[in-house]
Parts: structure tokens; C-alpha cells; sequence
């Protein structure tokens, strides 16, 4: 009995091993393959069949494998078949992509839209009648969907269950309102990844979501940050001032009550974000003033942040990506007046260029990089597309 | 020129992973080695037989190989040769420790000092001294020191330059003022590592450290959170109060200004901690209260740690440990009424268990790790001991 099982899983070990190598290092030849990976060159022969038949993998001209060897054809990535879908769900928007295996984004979709007054049911059809128009067109041309992940504004349990406050959400489960299999994440935690991957951003960084609510995603080393429960990043709830505001989470002074989109529109007497924009373009002092307030209880709690976790930069996103202008000095100057002694460099405030995209691509991200560590469940049941269970 | 240096890694990265499986699977067959490496029997056999040589491992008796193969001798890590030399400099002591492959302290010294009258070049002497006679004691058992670490309160730049301000180090180059080899770390995150390997905890924690000053190391899932720059767990200089008392970082309100020695003893009205932990024990009402107010305070960061990082429990060491009693209730009931509500479990607040040790124990215990992920250069070199340079 356990033999065929050990095959099995030495069999999805080696695919993994020379689709990740193909990754790191493509295009290159199966004889490179066996002498970096240490496999067999029957081994490799055999894998990369597998994945060209899957269609992974791509053969390309004839390359020179290093000073000694005669030349052979070259194996890499090939974005024409497996692809990944991402979906968010946010308070204000739903999106949609579909990333092909080289991470190329070959379907995008958002759609403005008020989740506050749906249900979940609602608004999940929604989402699942934008998805299939996505993997409609990913279809047409060519593609097949192995996977999909979906961010959403809140905590998630056991990859499944989520509550999303601000979306009325209490421990929805998520999977059970979509007719195809999906992973669920926290949109701050997709988002940082949708920045390590799809931005221009380093390796090591800290990224703020903002809305209603305020959150963040961790990546050191290229690896997101998630805590011991998976609960890592709620930045929003980190301690600005101990006797502050009551918050809605059972504390005092927490972030969101001085910097999240209801606290800012409370100082600035305003009822919507673009009227938030237009006052701050026109200089009116309150939504100045709210701004700046804003900025620096953002400025304590990141230099809390960079004591604690030691990130390489901050990348703002959500809210705060619009409103950087405003919020940037007033949450930097803080900073270095707390940070610099001790620190050489103060981590640098950056603005995201992904904007409400983040999540999205960082769901969809998420599947590829799945895909690429253990191909070995793909290669078999790429054929069936994003079936209807 | 590229064929040997390729058979060198090669070589280097095959002994790394048999003497991994040893480490997680062992007493285990050759046979069993080469199915779960993948690598062929003759490799794996050649990999032992330099671990044997190297007395990196042991021979056992006959094991039978699963359900199929015919028995066989098994190998197992051997503790009877390589080890590895922790040490720790601190305000108040010097620590030195010898640890096994097997990780099974053999040599334990803990020496009283005043390092705070003494200048870099005295107290490393003194180390050193102190290290010669560990290393001579571990010789006579007939282990070889492969490496060495060294514990010091405060960060380290480059893994060589220490600045500990409770030390009066500035940027002192350690390892010129020793005639052995050694890596340098933070104490809070090797106390952490010390925690891991030596305690009876979990594989995730925050490892809370203080002394004058305060710190802590993180561990995730079994590994050190270190940050982007290795400056990571600076837990003393997260804020308490924004508008609290200017700190020696520039910043103001910072935990240490309200729970280090040198403000608990402050707020007691004492010059000694002995003279703290007698006053607690007489119930003397000034000494309660300072206790409570840093209980309170730590409470107050701690619950944004748990909020950005999300560790599974917390263990208090440094002074924390001997003043747990009085600390644990003020710190609990600060996190319990600002966290419950939004996590289901707040994590535990526990006290360390290794007292003193647990950095100097870290420090080994990262060596001998490092000897395990990488024997390749030990293989040749554990013939020479510690050697003077």
C-alpha cells in the first residue's frame, strides 16, 4: 500500500522541483536541469513532457547549455494555457482578473458598485456573474483557470469563513455563494502581495489598506507575513493614544479612529470621499486639518510598526493612495522626528501605483505561485476549466 | 572552471540534506534516505560515511526498513563530537555554554559581573577567559567547537559592530576583542531562538526581554522574525502615550520610559532590583504601584504587537521573569479588555522558564542549526577546535 503513494509524491516533489528551476532560470535546457536539481536526466525528460503536455511549459530555439555541453532546445514558462483568477470583493467596488502562468494579466475587470446595502447572497452572484464573463474571455483565448483566490475587507477563518464588518459580513461562508472552488483571503494581505509581485516595489515592505477600516500586509524577504493565526496586520487597531475615542473593536485610541475614511470625513464635516478630494484640492482648512491629524496618528502608529517589524519601506494604498498628498508629511514628519535618532534610515512613505487593483492581481498571484511550487495536482486536472460543483 | 566549483556545491548541498533527514528522521537506514532524498544509494552512502568521519553521526542498531526492505543500520545524529560555544555579555552578567549536535548542553558557566564600570576591551577579556575554560572542559569530553556565537543587549550591524547605550558600546567591533571566530546577535532574539530550542513553548511566540532597556524576538512557525534590517523587535520604543516622557531614542512615551529597570525603580523610590523584589514580597505599597502602572503600559503595546503580529502566546523573560507575579495581572487585564472582543483567544501572557540562559542557549543552538542546514564546511574543518586567529 505505501509504495505507490511515495511514488506519487516523489512524482509531484520532482515536478515542483523542475518547474520551479524552469521559473528561477528558464529558458534552459533539460541537461541544466538535471545537473542544478541533481535529478536523473530520465527524471527531467519525463517531468518536463508532463508539463508540456499540461501545457506549463513551453520549448523554445536551441540554447548553448554553459561552456561545455552541445547545444539543446531550451524549456520556460509558457503563459498560453494555465491561468489563475483573482476576485475582490470591496465596500465600494467589485473586481475581477485573469493572470496567465507567467503572471502576464490577460482579463481585468472593477465595477463600481455599493456592497454596504447587499447581502452577501447578492452580492456574490454579482461577483460570480463577472467572474464567468472573465473566464469566458481567458477562454476564448486559450486559457484555462486552475485556481482562484478572492480578497475580501476583513478577517477570514479557515480559509472560508469571513466577517467584514463594514460589509455587514458576519462569518459568512464565502465558498458556499460561488458555484466554482475559490481560497479566501484578507484583502490586506492579497494587496501586499499584488504590490510584491505586479508593482515596482522591493522585497520588504509594509503596505497600508485603507477605508473603512484600516489594515496591513507584511512582506520581508518576499514572503507575505501572516502571524501565528493568520490575524497579522490590523494596523487599524494598533494604539495611537491609550485614553482615545472608544473603537468599535473594544478598544481606545485605536488608528481608525483618527485616520479611517468615517474619522476623516467626521473631522472634515463632509459625507462622501470625493467631497473629502475637492476641499483638500480647493485648500479648505478643515479637511486640511483632518488630514493632517490623520496623517500624524498614522505617523505614531507606523513608528510603532517599524520598532516592532522593522519593514524596508511603507507603500500606502486604499484611501490613503489618493490622499497621499496630504497625509504624506504630516505622517512622515512624525516619523522622523521619532525615528531618526535610532534609526540610520527612516523607512521611506511610498504611494501604490496598483491603486484598487492590488487585491486582485495579488489573488490571482497567489494561484500562479501555488500552481508553480506543487504543479503536480494541475497537471491532471487543468483539462476541466472552472467547473460547476 | 565551472566543473568543479558545480561538484563542490553539489556535494556540500547533498551532505546538508542527508544529515537534515537524520535530523528530523533519524535513527533512519541508508536505504530510507536515499527513497525520502531521492538521491541515489551510492551518494547517500558516500554522504554518511564523510557524516561518520566527521562524527556528525553515529551508527545504531539494525532497523527494520519499513514494511519492504531487509533491515538495516540505521544512522543517527552522534552528540559525542561536534559542538558548538554560546555567550552572552550582559549589563549585569557573563554566560557561557556548550552545546552538542544533538543539542544537549554539556557546559554551563554564569559569572556575576558589573559590565557596566568596565570598558569593552576589559569585559571581552573576561569573556573570553571564562569561553577558553568552557571550550578546555568540552575538550576533555572529546567535543570539537565548530563554531561559536555571542549573545550582547543590543542591536548589531553588519553581524559584527555592536551598539549596546546600556553597555556604553558604541559600534564596538566584537569580533577584534576575541581571539575566536564568533557571530554576533541581539540578546532579545537569540533569548527568543533559546526559547524555541531549550523551552518547553510553542513554535509561536513573542519573547518579551528586559533589563535597562526592553526588547523582543519573534518567533513564527518555528523561525526568527528578524525585519528588513535585522532591527526588529525593538518593543521598548513602541508608544505607549504620544505626549508621554522624552525618551533616550528621541521619541517620547516609549515602553521603556515606563517598564524598564531604570523607571520601575524610579517609580519605586528603590536604587536596586533586590531591593524591588523584597518590597514586593513585603506587600510595600509604593513598589506594587510601579509594578502595576509598567504591567499597565506593557498591556498597552502588547495589545498593538498582537494587533500588527499576531503571535500565539507571550513569554516574559528579563526582569519580567522575576516580576511576573506582580506585572502578569496589570498586563493581562489591559489586553483582555482591549482584545477580546475582536479575537477570540488573546494570547497568554507566560513566564520564561530558562531564566538567564535562554540567550546563551539561543546562541549555541543557532550554531549548531547552522551546522546542520550546512555540514559541507565542517565536514573539513572540526579538527581544529577553536582556533585562536
Amino acid at each position: 500500500m505505501t509504495q505507490p503513494v511515495r511514488h506519487d509524491s516523489m512524482r509531484a516533489r520532482n515536478l515542483g522541483v523542475v518547474l520551479g528551476e524552469v521559473h528561477r532560470n528558464g529558458p534552459i535546457t533539460r541537461a541544466a536541469l538535471a545537473e542544478i536539481t541533481g535529478l536523473t536526466k530520465t527524471t527531467v525528460s519525463k517531468m518536463v513532457g508532463d508539463l508540456l503536455d499540461a501545457g506549463m511549459v513551453a520549448e523554445s530555439d536551441a540554447l548553448r547549455d554553459g561552456e561545455r555541453g552541445r547545444p539543446g532546445r531550451a524549456v520556460s514558462l509558457s503563459g498560453g494555457r494555465v491561468a489563475a483568477l483573482g476576485l475582490e470583493v470591496s465596500v465600494a467596488y467589485l473586481s475581477v482578473c485573469v493572470v496567465d502562468l507567467t503572471l502576464a494579466v490577460r482579463v481585468s475587470h472593477t465595477q463600481a458598485v455599493d456592497n454596504q446595502v447587499a447581502s452577501p447572497v447578492e452580492t456574490l452572484a454579482h461577483l460570480q456573474k463577472l467572474a464567468h464573463r472573465a473566464v469566458d474571455e481567458a477562454r476564448s483565448a486559450g486559457l484555462v483557470i486552475a485556481g482562484s483566490a478572492l480578497a475580501v475587507p476583513g478577517p477570514v477563518t479557515g480559509g472560508l469563513f469571513c466577517t467584514a464588518p463594514n460589509l455587514g459580513w458576519s462569518n459568512v461562508r464565502v465558498g458556499d455563494l460561488l458555484n466554482f472552488p475559490v481560497t479566501v483571503e484578507n484583502e490586506a494581505n492579497l494587496a501586499a502581495l499584488g504590490e510584491l509581485w505586479f508593482g515596482s516595489g522591493p522585497l520588504d515592505f509594509l503596505r497600508v489598506s485603507g477605508e473603512i477600516g484600516i489594515g496591513a500586509g507584511l512582506v520581508i524577504d518576499g514572503r507575505l507575513f501572516r502571524g501565528a493565526h493568520g490575524f497579522a496586520g490590523e494596523l487599524g487597531h494598533m494604539i495611537v493614544s491609550p485614553d482615545g475615542p472608544a473603537c468599535r473593536c473594544g478598544g481606545q485610541g485605536c488608528l481608525e479612529q483618527y485616520a479611517d475614511q468615517k474619522a476623516l470625513l467626521r473631522a472634515a464635516g463632509l459625507a462622501r470621499m470625493p467631497d473629502l478630494l475637492t476641499h483638500l484640492q480647493a485648500g479648505e482648512k478643515r479637511a486640511l486639518r483632518a488630514c493632517e491629524r490623520a496623517g500624524q496618528a498614522l505617523g505614531i502608529v507606523l513608528t510603532s510598526a517599524v520598532h516592532l517589524m522593522d519593514p524596508g519601506t511603507i507603500v500606502l494604498g486604499g484611501i490613503f493612495a489618493p490622499l497621499f498628498p496630504w497625509v504624506h508629511a504630516p505622517a512622515r514628519e512624525t516619523m522622523t522626528a521619532r525615528l531618526a535618532r535610532m534609526r540610520r534610515a527612516v523607512p521611506e512613505l511610498t504611494v501604490s501605483r496598483l491603486g484598487v487593483d492590488a487585491a486582485t492581481l495579488g489573488a490571482a498571484g497567489q494561484v500562479i505561485h501555488r500552481i508553480i511550487a506543487d504543479p503536480g495536482t494541475y497537471v491532471t486536472t487543468t483539462q476541466t476549466g472552472l467547473a460547476p460543483r
